[in-house]
């Protein structure tokens, strides 16, 4: 029965069942976490043979990859990420490990000079404003944020973000300069962008004529399924639609080799990557080059990297399925919380009784569970219903998944019951 | 006999052996290339063991180097660098592979948030300014200008940039918020400043309150002799002369590993050190620790750095002699150029005749030698004198440096001869 359903006494009799079980969970001085969406060590362990790579130091058109040079990356990386993305290689520049450093240089060169399209840079724009699909990533927003964009939250579905919404506010407001997008099972939704709205995305006319889609395909080829869905190819719709310069794409490798060794890479028009390179070209002398040969001797081509992938899913595959059961046990049927059930990425979302999300944590993080702050999906860390909470499993070993998870359920439980008076 | 001395006939007969000399030299279809400082195949040879390390994944501190985090490096990597640059390690932050990326990170973050003790970000000012000791160096001149910071040349002598010169315009100008300076075997003068200079900087007034050094010592550790000279503590200087913040330290392996695939590291006072941190925080969530452990395990300690540059030291001692053979057995009669005799870093600094450095430039080029573009070394490119050109032995083997070298001899005596009227 629904908790919200129960006779006074009867709630009155589950709070203290709950308190009961939460003392309980307390006493046990349990130390979880699911805090953030870290590969574990064994799957670490899956890239181990990178450490002893690259075999030669000459790449496939004779560059030194330990010299200085080639900015765009190495023609191999590059096709690996572009087989991948499916996107041609021309159009993707590999480039160092991280891709969040990518999207900072993206946005830093767009408001200090403007985007292919840009009648003036955008930082003499008194007013930028990001359309960010929310719940979604806590460091887009943050980053953003860090360079006085400010956050417009707007809604995102199991296909991606709310097309009506966002067609309306970019076709009226040319403050409205850009949004992120995590296409591919989304963070922390795994919401996956259906052809359907990339072609309404890449179409819909706008306001500001350098509306710029952030699509972070950070987790392409992050399935948890055999089945492998395949992300609309944005670069070509957007050509397509006339709006050529309309998207940079991100993506690397952090979660597909190692988390703080891989390469990053970013891909977009023939302008949108001209002006990229030309702007690196101030600070830059080239890439790791020894990194990317390392990673395309690891992978050999794009098929290495989906058969490397297949190897990660069996790792976490069964993490993810442990969530389903325990949440499903413990809380479907007392209708106080609802979450999703990816087929790939790294986040289950969990929403809790409206105004509870907070207190779950707190109580979480005395009983020794660390989550991710409350409210972190959301710009400026604000959940209008204080519901939303966002869950990694992924780095803990499946033992610590089903206590941490066991823990998160007596703690949603407790909020709910003390929520609802009991 | 110097050129300028020659009787009319004489100067004719001079002008005509150069021109039959050039045209000798232009028959043989040369292809050589004295323009970028760039580490020989050799050079980098001497790190090839990197390419099968690290042994190992975790740190002396048990961080795993394959996962995320650890914004400010990998404490043995910041432990090397602080002992090579007589720093504090807790003032060391060990950073991904380019320390000319962390120059323009923090170039980006004055003016977009102010230096500690700004008043408000450099972003907002009418006029930025920057001095630049010249002859210097060109990507640095040219990533100040791209970000809209005016470039005020100033000279340099053999102990560093002229402190009378700087002094007098930092003190009335609140516009000049900062220079650069590469402290040791400067680009291309080979100058290496000294601890009296040092401190007059430190200590000088100045009308902008967070007016910056940024010191890049790119060389700290390239000895071309047994004399190694010690840089001046420049972080100490300015804490003592009350002035903490007004450096920010750069440093580098690319010149002593892998040109491409090094360890860059920042460094500076605490507020420095803080705020670059606080502001990274927002597009990374750490280096690549990888690298690091690979350096740490390569190096062992700062003392197995020296060792190591005591081997690149062996290799291109004999360029840097060789361009000083060729340049003195072939111009130094004619009192038409004057050049360096560095004891370290990567460049040999030619003045040849007034009017003439782009006329040098331009015959080598004809005649297959590849000298960076004449003016590169001043801001804006532009060398009132015509004069200036910057050699860079080290990349190729030694008999192209010697060939090299005697094409140069005959364009710079050819192009003086014309300029004399010959």
């Amino acid at each position: 029965m629904a908790l919200s359903d129960l006779a006074p006494a009867d709630l009155t009799a589950f709070a203290d069942a709950q308190r009961a079980a939460y003392a309980e969970l307390k006493a046990q001085g349990l130390k979880l976490d699911l805090t953030r969406g870290k590969p574990s060590p064994e799957q670490l362990d899956l890239s181990e043979a990178l450490l002893t790579l690259p075999t030669g130091h000459v790449a496939a058109d004779g560059t030194d990859v330990r010299n200085y040079g080639g900015l765009a990356g190495l023609p191999e990386m590059r096709q690996i990420f572009a087989d991948l993305l499916g996107i041609p290689a021309a159009n993707v520049v590999a480039a160092g490990s991280s891709s969040l450093t990518l999207m900072h240089d993206t946005l830093v060169q767009a408001l200090l000079y403007g985007r292919p399209g840009s009648v003036e840079p955008w930082g003499v724009e008194d007013v930028v404003r990001f359309l960010c699909p929310t719940p979604g990533y806590d460091r887009h927003f943050a980053l953003a944020d860090r360079l006085g964009i400010e956050l417009v939250p707007v809604p995102i579905d199991a296909d991606g973000p709310d097309v009506e919404v966002v067609a309306e506010l970019v076709a009226g407001d040319p403050t409205i300069k850009g949004m992120w997008l995590v296409p591919t099972y989304s963070n922390p939704t795994g919401a996956v962008c259906s052809e359907e709205v990339a072609r309404a995305l890449a179409s819909m006319p706008t306001a500001a004529p350098d509306f710029t889609i952030l699509w972070d395909n950070a987790y392409a080829v992050h399935h948890l399924t055999e089945t492998e869905v395949r992300t609309p190819d944005i670069v070509t719709l957007c050509a397509e639609a006339g709006n050529p310069d309309r998207v940079v794409v991100f993506a690397s490798t952090s979660k597909i080799t190692f988390a703080g060794a891989g390469v990053a890479a970013l891909a977009g028009s023939e302008a949108t990557v001209a002006a990229y390179l030309k702007g690196l070209g101030f600070y830059s002398i080239g890439p790791d080059k020894v990194n990317q040969l390392r990673h395309v001797e690891f992978f050999g081509d794009a098929a290495g990297v989906r058969a490397h992938m297949a190897k990660h899913r069996e790792l976490i595959a069964p993490k993810f399925a442990e969530v389903q059961r325990v949440l499903a046990e413990r809380l479907a049927e007392h209708g106080i919380a609802e979450w999703t059930d990816p087929v790939g990425g790294y986040f289950v979302n969990l929403d809790v009784l409206d105004g509870t999300a907070r207190r779950v944590v707190e109580l979480a993080k005395e009983a020794g569970i660390a989550l991710t702050p409350a409210g972190s999906a959301f710009p400026y860390g604000e959940d209008p219903r204080n519901r939303n909470i966002r869950l990694a499993p992924t780095l803990p070993p499946l033992a610590e998944v089903t206590a941490a998870m066991e823990a998160v359920a007596t703690c949603v439980l407790l909020a709910a019951a003390e929520e609802l008076g009991g």
